[in-house]
């Protein structure tokens, strides 16, 4: 049989990479990165200063970056064009394109290319709030069973808010609209011609779900007037479900990626979620920690469940067939380097040691410790706490110091921190009748911090699968374009055969040790009555500090 | 009139410092300090290792610092020997040292010189903590008025756990002693020949009070059966109250120290204690702040209130016919010098800066920080609290950390913390029933630390008087020479008319922005609810802490 290839491309919030995967094994032959040329637009556009919490992108740098990475990976793994069977991509979500009847941006159009409102609005452009709070209290009104799933909160950062922001800002946009498109969408339309929603972008940042659809008409009204009605207009498209083939690629994008017109294109989705069968989750109540500067954790399970303080129980949400849960630790990776920046001593390496090399003999010196010496303990909220308080006035504690501290002993302790707080979330899951099986890990900071995983292994008590796969994201994306092309073109009946085959499983497994379990176990116990304490009896503590 | 003048000695831990002042202002015309040659012995003595908690002197060093320091004073100042009519000493307390029936001490003979229980026994010797705990219980059950006097607490450095120690430790030392004195007695008993107790040192360190005196009998006994009968024995000497005259010098020291044998001695006192008059206050309900790595709180009121968590409220402790109160906080500068060794980056002062001059920059940039700007609040107990919830087990916190804290940020929080703990304990003051009207500081950092005085008179509401003493002790102990000397001999009639004649009043006053204190007045009621929450309710969390 000849061979068969797949490409995957994880467009990112500064830049996008792709990667050529060998169909049989996942080998990777290929790899391309580049930056987005514009990158994110906050401060000014046509020489106008834009509003507070605006980050826009110029829908141009994806198109390009996806033309670029993609024929550099088909180009440097000397494949032929007929082999490659498939692609899937993933984005930052949810991440809004405006467009016209053909599909083009509104910001390529000159009559509106200085409109701030015309252009990508990123996932962090946060002025939609007043719109997320409205929507809330019309859910609560009206949905609250839907409002619950997400775990009774909507983010700025999803659809109908930014839909009511351009209504209300720019009707003028909302108006040469043809459609609102999520980034992943406008890509896989772009490159088929046909238009879909992701089930993924629908159900974690739509609200939708396969057995009600989107929130009812009237609710979307009460949002804002101009809405009425948008279902089936700006948003007409069908929902797919992760997995399935949005269709092939047009004759002039295949001819633009040096591909063939045979290459099948797979329904978009969402970065973190296509990690989970990039690092080879096929199994039930699985959960990946995703970490580096901070860390975000996916769980699939039959169950389904209402989780408190959890972002989304969404039905296909993460992998077909399941609920996807989705939880995150805002500052993981970001609180190390913030202590490495403003509070190691200058005598601690001797003079001009860059933030790596502080880094490491942090570690080396973290590593000789015992559980519990430092009598430190720390509430990991450097940066709020998302799950399961998803409070961004909450801030980060010390406690337990002394004359004796060390600066090695307060770095150990924001690490332990951070795994106490994934105990913490782990556990909400498991009292909320969602069990957690299985662990795996993969981000940066899981290859690189032996002693971190050490760490996390000792205090969660659980065996931690870490993924060797530096490139989760963009490999779950190739599986995706697998199970696109299908089992008969050489591909995959579905994204679970998919991973199966293709993910690279030589995890290094970290065990926990007994004896540090059972001291982490009583830390633990002062963590969480720090962390109700903090979070939940006495939350306008932190609340009133932080209105200063 | 012809000119006369006193002469004042403290003696520290490590050293002792004379000044000869003119008994008509005060004016300082010379002053000596010198180290103790032999220093601090606590690990081993003649080729002998010492247990844990050991911490002894030798008294020839107090000797040899008394005869050259003052010896030099009178020197340098080119006084006539005449003209110097009175001599005071303060000393650190409970220091007790064994002598034989001629004031000598049991380590000059050679049969005790390898034996560690005829030495010295310093404040900081802590061996003796199982019979602390023994009189604590003791007390409660059969006197607990006299124990609630000491704020329900009896300290390993205090008289009779020393003694119980040498008599169940060394046996062969407490039948060789003759007498066991205080360190501030012993002096003065081997300057003058007279055999006193001081009022202040019984009163604080040997739970004494002039109208029941010492504890009963049977109660000594049962701590030890071998101090059966000591109060007549071992420590029979009378109790003179502060401002008396012990006695007048030797010839034997008169000729050592350049002196006449007309030269008053003063009853001995505690070195904080007289720092009250040394700073020039003669007034009651008047709080003095001694600040330096630690701070000492001494408060006199004519009103007699029990305090809880107080070390002691002692009639006649400080000045004479007032009740003394005496509070503290461990770690004051010592938390500022932790932060500076142990948290700033190297970048801070771009390279070699020493301790003095990161505290320089820290200091001017948190000077730039508006109160609350922070938004970080810190608990002042890196060294545990000893005022007011006495709990060596609490330990330090900082609450309200972020990706934007600043070293300068948590600089300011922990000064502010120690302004905070201050204004808890005034307010405790208040509660009990001793009213604070006045707040005067001394000591290092109310000298050098504008900031840090002009942050406390924010915190604290209240105006503070910064006397410019930079010997307050030994000042303090030359004002109670002079009230030794008596009026007929130019000296004063009391410690009040000494001290209002003698102080250096030159204050530097700080007042409060009333801006500022609304601010610190939100902050400080949730210091308040840190302080309660960690101190009191769930006080066992750091505790539980401590015991890892």
């Amino acid at each position: 049989m000849d061979s068969r290839y797949v490409i995957g491309i994880d467009f990112g919030t500064l830049s996008g990479r792709a990667v050529l995967a060998d169909a049989a094994n996942g080998r990777v032959l290929a790899e391309s990165a580049m930056d987005y040329p514009h990158g994110v637009i906050s401060t000014e556009l046509s020489g106008k200063k834009l509003p507070k919490d605006f980050a826009l992108e110029d829908p141009a740098d994806y198109l390009e970056v996806l033309e670029k990475t993609v024929s550099a990976v088909v180009k440097e793994s000397g494949v032929r064009p007929e082999e490659v069977i498939g692609l899937g991509l993933d984005v930052t979500s949810c991440t809004l394109v405006p467009v016209d009847e053909n599909g083009t941006p509104l910001s390529f159009l000159p009559e509106f290319s200085d409109n701030p409102h015309a252009y990508v609005k990123l996932w962090k452009h946060h002025a939609a709030q007043p719109y997320a709070d409205r929507l809330k209290e019309l859910l609560e009104k009206n949905d609250p069973e839907r409002l619950h799933r997400y775990g009774d909160h909507i983010s700025s950062e999803w659809l109908f808010p930014k839909l009511a922001e351009i209504a209300e800002k720019a009707p003028e946009i909302y108006a040469a609209a043809d459609r609102f498109l999520d980034m992943p969408d406008f890509l896989t339309a772009s490159l088929t011609g046909n238009f879909t929603a992701s089930a993924c972008g629908a159900g974690y940042k739509g609200l939708w779900d396969p057995e009600t659809g989107y929130p009812d008409r009237d609710l979307i009204t009460a949002l804002h007037p101009a809405l009425d009605g948008v279902l089936e207009t700006k948003l007409r498209a069908p929902v797919v479900p992760l997995g399935s083939r949005v269709g092939y690629l047009t004759g002039e994008w295949a001819a633009k990626l040096g591909l063939t017109r045979n290459t099948a294109v797979a329904a978009g989705n969402v970065d973190a979620h296509v990690s989970v069968p990039g690092v080879g989750i096929a199994e039930s109540n699985a959960l990946l920690m995703i970490m580096g500067t901070s860390t975000c954790a996916m769980l699939v399970s039959p169950e389904c469940s209402m989780v408190s303080g959890i972002c989304g129980v969404i039905p296909d949400g993460i992998l077909p067939g399941q609920y996807g849960y989705e939880a995150g630790q805002p500052c993981v990776g970001d609180a190390l380097g913030w202590f490495v920046r403003n509070a190691v001593p200058g005598w601690y390496a001797g003079g001009e040691a860059g933030e790596g090399e502080l880094h490491g003999i942090l570690t080396e010196r973290a590593s000789r410790l015992a559980p519990g010496e430092s009598r430190l303990i720390a509430l990991d909220w450097w940066n709020g706490n998302r799950s399961i308080l998803d409070n961004a006035a909450l801030s980060g504690a010390l406690v337990g110091l002394t004359l004796r501290t060390t600066p090695e002993m307060i770095y150990r302790a924001m690490i332990e921190s951070t795994a106490f707080g994934m105990r913490r979330i782990i556990r909400h899951y498991e009292e909320s009748g969602v069990p957690v099986r299985k662990l795996y890990a993969c981000g940066g900071i899981s290859v690189k911090n032996a002693l971190m995983m050490q760490i996390y292994a000792d205090v969660l008590g659980r065996e931690i699968y870490v993924s060797p796969e530096k490139q989760a994201p963009a490999k779950g994306s190739a599986m995706y374009g697998a199970a696109a092309a299908g089992e008969s073109a050489g591909g995959y009946r579905d994204i679970y055969a998919a991973a199966q085959a293709m993910a690279d499983t030589t995890y290094r497994i970290y065990t926990p040790d007994p004896e540090n379990y059972g001291v982490y176990d009583r830390l633990y116990g002062i963590y969480t009555r720090l962390h109700d304490h903090f979070g939940i009896e006495e939350r306008s503590l932190m609340e009133e500090l932080h209105s200063f």
